[in-house]
């Protein structure tokens, strides 16, 4: 089972050695370099792909009590990727299976075999995908939609943050579960130019032209039946003002407020929830991952050839994932954000 | 059917001459009597007992769109009220039955047969009982903590303005649907008294002792399940900072606010939504008047001798109507505020 001739015994990881205050600076994160040990029985040795960087991941960065635990000082840093098995002791994953983990910031990954998930290599696609569209990225924009916003046959949708990774999936998704108008914001004309033109999207609006409450209004003259947040702040409460009675929001994300040194003041509106009867609910992933099978059935149906519009902003090497972090937080991906290891 | 003999010709009501700005004042509103006409076909005359005066009053003095219309300028405004048919020539409703109806303010109600509801009278109780626990205001109750928020075998209930009218029946109420833990908000120390003494509330804070965020957390050392709130601003604020995982917020009204000339802005914290998987629904009673059925069953089972602890709030006379509802307003009440007008 184990073949050496092509097993990195080196891997570069990055580590919090700091809580940020406010936006994380470089000096907050030190790179390090391992000496692996040789693998031990039922373990496996990864060469990852791609490391996804995530808008939680700031949260993980404060020493908070949250739902999921902070990232621990002088560790090496946790999240999404994917790569190859390059070495083995565990039959379950011979080398080269292509998997997934949660081993994050590395370019080498060691653990025992059911540390990682053997994803379908999809030809002419990357496995990037698996952190992606077919991955918790994806699953993210479905719950949201299906389990907590209920989208329904004719709805209109708006959803902030709209040309992120989550945003992107979510606007082409609730086109497929039968929304009439889908309206989405993001931070720059490109991102608007990509959005109308790519993601099928019938308008959206840059946020940075102008305040999201003065410009949403024009582009919704129906209201707004669902409301899809990845942003948070003066995103929701511009929603709030031309949600429909019986509307739903789901808050998926506050990007707005994570940086944030204190808390902010939250939109000055709330009271439209009583007056519309308007439904307003938070997730996160971990609690709908069993949805995960009905997602990749309807996917499949929906993309029988894998075929979905998307994008991504490739960032190389694990050198610089904390630059690809810090970009993700200010907008500068188009769809997924990813770093490349190999 | 008709007997004129203690039927009275004149009908003394109060009309909205001005919209409020901020807190109302007696100049916005005046007293008339009215000369009524014979009564037509099909028509009944009501002699008022109690009319009902509610913090959801006050949004309809605003000229805005809502979900219910605005009161008319220089109209009678419309209203809870129960009382009896003193002159009726309607078949339906002959002489003496004790009917509830909206058209509010105003000591004889004259309308057609079908602008009553025959209600039933219970032995040794008043008729107001109609407007409160057995009323609008008991499925009020029953309604956001059933439909809305989910009340569950176990959990711990919190109740924000626990000594008003709603707020008195949601904490009874939750308790009889399995809550184990009631916790109530109320203004002053006589009010925390009645919450603990009398509706079986396990604690109250009065919340002019000190902001509800500071008190709070004491009383709820393992968190908030359920959320009942009439209040909004600092209680919502203080809920979200110690709602569980999977908690449910039933917005039923926001009193802190209605008065408000501006928008204030809201919660610092409605992140937690999201990190804690928060349901957060607002409602008014108007889409879910078809619960109430299943309500009535409900009390007939839990009160079977309609025995059930509640207090009201009774000014006397039409003509203190305003200063009764202002007085709710303000706090003036336990329980239900009512003004009786005979």
């Amino acid at each position: 089972m184990t073949d050496t001739s092509t097993s990195p015994s080196t891997s570069t990881q990055v580590q919090l050695v700091r809580r940020p205050t406010g936006r994380p600076v470089p000096e907050d994160f030190r790179t390090v370099q391992i000496e692996l040990p040789p693998l031990g029985v039922d373990e496996v040795r990864v060469a990852n792909e791609f490391l996804s960087v995530d808008p939680y991941m700031r949260g993980r960065m404060n020493d908070v009590k949250s739902y999921i635990p902070p990232f621990a000082l002088d560790e090496t840093m946790t999240g999404g990727a994917v790569g190859r098995v390059v070495e083995s002791r565990a039959e379950s994953l011979p080398v080269g299976t292509p998997v997934r983990h949660m081993l994050g910031w590395r370019d080498v990954a060691q653990a025992e075999a059911d540390s990682f998930s053997p994803v379908e290599e999809i030809p002419g696609a990357s496995l990037s995908a698996h952190l992606g569209i077919l991955g918790m990225t994806g699953l993210t924009a479905y719950v949201g939609l299906t389990a907590i916003a209920d989208v329904r046959e004719g709805d209109t949708v708006f959803i902030s943050g709209a040309a992120g990774a989550v945003g992107s999936a979510a606007g082409q998704i609730a086109r497929l579960l039968g929304a009439s108008q889908v309206i989405g914001s993001a931070g720059s004309a490109e991102k608007v130019t990509v959005l109308t033109g790519k993601y099928g999207y019938d308008a959206a609006i840059n946020y940075k032209d102008a305040p999201v409450r003065d410009q949403l209004p024009e582009h919704v003259p129906d209201g707004v039946d669902v409301f899809f947040d990845n942003v948070g702040g003066d995103h929701l409460e511009a929603a709030l003002d031309v949600m429909n009675d019986g509307g739903r929001i789901a808050l998926c994300g506050a990007i707005a407020s994570y940086n944030a040194e204190r808390p902010a003041p939250g939109p000055d509106n709330l009271a439209n929830l009583i007056t519309r009867g308007l439904r307003m609910q938070g997730f996160t992933l971990g609690g709908y991952v069993d949805h995960a099978p009905e997602y990749q059935r309807r996917m499949a149906e929906w993309f029988p050839a894998g075929d979905i519009p998307q994008d991504e902003t490739v960032v190389d090497g694990i050198e610089n994932a904390v630059e690809a972090f810090l970009g993700m937080m200010d907008g500068a991906n188009i769809g997924k954000m990813l770093v490349r290891t190999v």
